[in-house]
């Protein structure tokens, strides 16, 4: 059978990625998909920039318009970045009826409900592996090895600057500043770190996921979103000396009356498989009705790793490409018919254990004020670590760990114990997540 | 669109869990596969048995060459197990134009070959993602998820029985026989257990994910096993003193010169990720060249996960009713002409390090003739561990971890240390993997 082509947009890390693996692989690939696949054509925005691989044989141009028109390109891959341009090409490639592989989180999560819609009409492919968990195949996993199951929630380490960042705060007791610095260093932490330590990042691969596993439109703007700024080395070793760790999760959960989106910091128990997940990896871990809980781990990101899930989507896209449109598997995993009306809850209404921690004056009476505010709430106080020999200037540390309760409920509390006067300062909340 | 009838042959564990999924989650399956998906006809072996399942509307007979015959059939699933009757009915509606779902792992290792041959001959599928690690989606992810790269090697505790006796004795500190009863008791193993506890379960998985990895024919016959009576209390106590966990593992590894393909306890760092996958629970870890570590972990058996990996099976079948063949994935990954004849290299040739146990007399000499031994056999001896306190009778044990060599060297030198006459007994020799 003839090659089919691809026409590339972007040739960055995940596009040399790309462009690599289609070429050190080629036999192994075509082994697998029964076609050649070659790169025909790419679109970057500096030509004259020396690229970190082999393009021998491929067209380099600087229009990305070219790209989605050439009548030669049998596949757009769209690793560009960004919003504009990625959803200007991938709509415009949709309506030259291509098909579309891009590794575009942002993109997905925030103008994928109008991209799908197109491409649906369009009787086209728009693949997106890439975007959620690197070289983790999670998205098949959990809209193809999955879809005998009623997905119960998922909870992921799905942004591999944060994990990198709070895994060496624990391992070398280091601070956070000192620790992204090092990540800047190393590569792993943006110049601008902000999507991903604000949880942005993150926040749009939960987008996707809990689109793919409930069946519900993309929401992006309805996740709750907290980043690991407000994480210090103090409650990684609190956490540590309780049996748990801290991680970033991504936490979308099927509730009776809507769905729970979520992205903070949480205390896991130590023992589960996901808080042995270090460094720069990501894990997701699912729990359905039938096959109760999987976890699925790899690299989140990187050349090779991602560009592995890029080529993955474009051997699955060639061999769909002779296929029944109707019979393919749906973008988000439900026939755009079947989609869910469920609501996204407010985070105020999910119910969330809490892991607090503050500085008090050392003085009787003062414990017996806190536990009241919580009682009168009708929280429950699972756990109290006070120690008397880390006094400092009349002052300790107290940590408490609450059972569940409604997070508003949560925040009411922390709000009237804050305004003690025998309180210095904030109460450090995170929350804590048992994830049995 | 119509619904696509089921024709179920057997209904024990799997075959309930079956009906019960595809009952139970009716609208989130059909609303993912577009169609919806029933069971018409079941034959079992003994009609007037009570099924734990609702089989209302299902027309239940003994013949189970009647379910493969009947032409209101669309697709054929086996889960009788067994040898005999699976591959004559499979290979029946094979040649009847059916599609064919099953969760048979000895069928599939042993006949595998021939029926994929009669499968893509007659142009069905032939889908088994149910034969290994029952709800991981591991065939999935290795055959299309991992599609861009070439897999260098696969470590799996596949084998949910030899997980949970291996678990318990490290938890409970218990012996082997007091778990095995227990696990008999709590259904975790058969009454006769020698397939799980003997590691032939485990080499019917491994001889897939080999196949599927590398692109190689299954080759059952050719797997090195081993199973786990010989691993005793003590071997996971040292084990844990000297930083490892005993797990049973597959082992599919890529050489220059061919492939290893063995089943055997082994000491694993317990800092790895797949170090702390405990009782029945089933983990795969694969290292590929674009994506470099994956693992998938989740249940390995039960009614319910391998009911559900076998209903994935069926929704992956229905979407490709109408897909051109030639275009469908490969039974084994590769499409059938690009399969490689790499050999299996003998155990003896792979490239092992070990831990030993054995009890010595404490008197001078005794160690330096032992590890002579090890020298003029050119293994580097990586620790030693000798504990004068636990002498009885003037023995004590002693514990020898090598650096790799050749494994038919390890057995070699363990003859002759066997032989020295201050060496009581048997040195217990299991292997140790770093997983790196």
């Amino acid at each position: 059978m003839e090659a089919v082509n691809i026409g590339l947009i972007g040739l960055g890390t995940v596009g040399s990625g790309t462009v690599e693996i289609l070429r050190r692989n080629s036999q192994e690939i075509s082994g697998r998909a029964g076609r050649d696949i070659r790169v025909s054509r790419v679109a970057v925005r500096d030509k004259a920039k020396p690229r970190p691989v082999d393009t021998s044989g491929i067209d380099i141009g600087d229009d990305p318009q070219a790209v989605v028109d050439d009548p030669a390109v049998d596949i757009v891959v769209e690793l560009v970045g960004g919003e504009t341009l990625a959803r200007d090409m991938v709509l415009r490639a949709i309506d030259n009826g291509k098909h579309v592989v891009t590794a575009n989180k942002a993109l997905i999560a925030l103008h994928g409900n109008e991209i799908f819609e197109r491409a649906q009409a369009k009787g086209v492919m728009v693949a997106f592996e890439a975007a959620v968990a690197g070289g983790i195949p999670i998205i098949k996993s959990l809209r193809e090895g999955l879809s005998a199951n009623r997905i119960d929630w998922a909870a992921g380490i799905i942004n591999g600057t944060c994990n990198y960042i709070l895994t060496r705060m624990e391992k070398d007791g280091l601070d956070f500043d000192t620790v992204l610095r090092d990540a800047q260093a190393l590569g792993y932490a943006e110049a601008d770190p902000t999507f991903d330590i604000g949880g942005i990042d993150a926040a749009h691969k939960l987008t996707i996921i809990a689109s793919i596993g409930f069946g519900i439109p993309l929401q992006f703007e309805r996740v709750y979103v907290e980043g690991i700024t407000g994480v210090t080395i103090e409650d990684i070793r609190y956490a540590g000396e309780l049996g748990f760790r801290i991680k970033h999760l991504g936490i979308a959960r099927r509730q009776e009356d809507g769905i729970e989106l979520r992205v903070h910091p949480a205390l896991i128990p130590r023992d589960r498989l996901i808080a042995n997940v270090n460094g720069v990896m990501n894990a997701i871990l699912v729990r359905a009705d039938a096959v109760g809980p999987t976890l699925y781990y790899g690299a989140g990101a990187g050349a090779e790793p991602t560009g592995s899930a890029v080529v993955a989507d474009i051997v699955d896209v060639v061999r769909a490409l002779t296929s029944d449109p109707t019979n393919r598997v749906p973008h988000l995993a439900f026939q755009p018919g079947a989609l869910a009306a469920l609501p996204i809850l407010p985070m105020g209404d999910v119910l969330t254990a809490g892991y607090l921690r503050m500085r008090v004056q050392n003085r009787p009476g003062v414990l017996a004020a806190i536990t009241r505010i919580f009682a009168d709430r009708d929280i429950s106080i699972d756990t109290v670590l006070q120690k008397g020999h880390d006094e400092v200037n009349g002052e300790v540390t107290i940590i408490i760990l609450t059972q569940e309760t409604q997070d508003r409920n949560l925040g009411g509390a922390i709000a009237e114990v804050e305004a003690l006067s025998a309180v210095d300062g904030r109460v450090n909340l995170i929350r804590l997540e048992n994830l049995a």
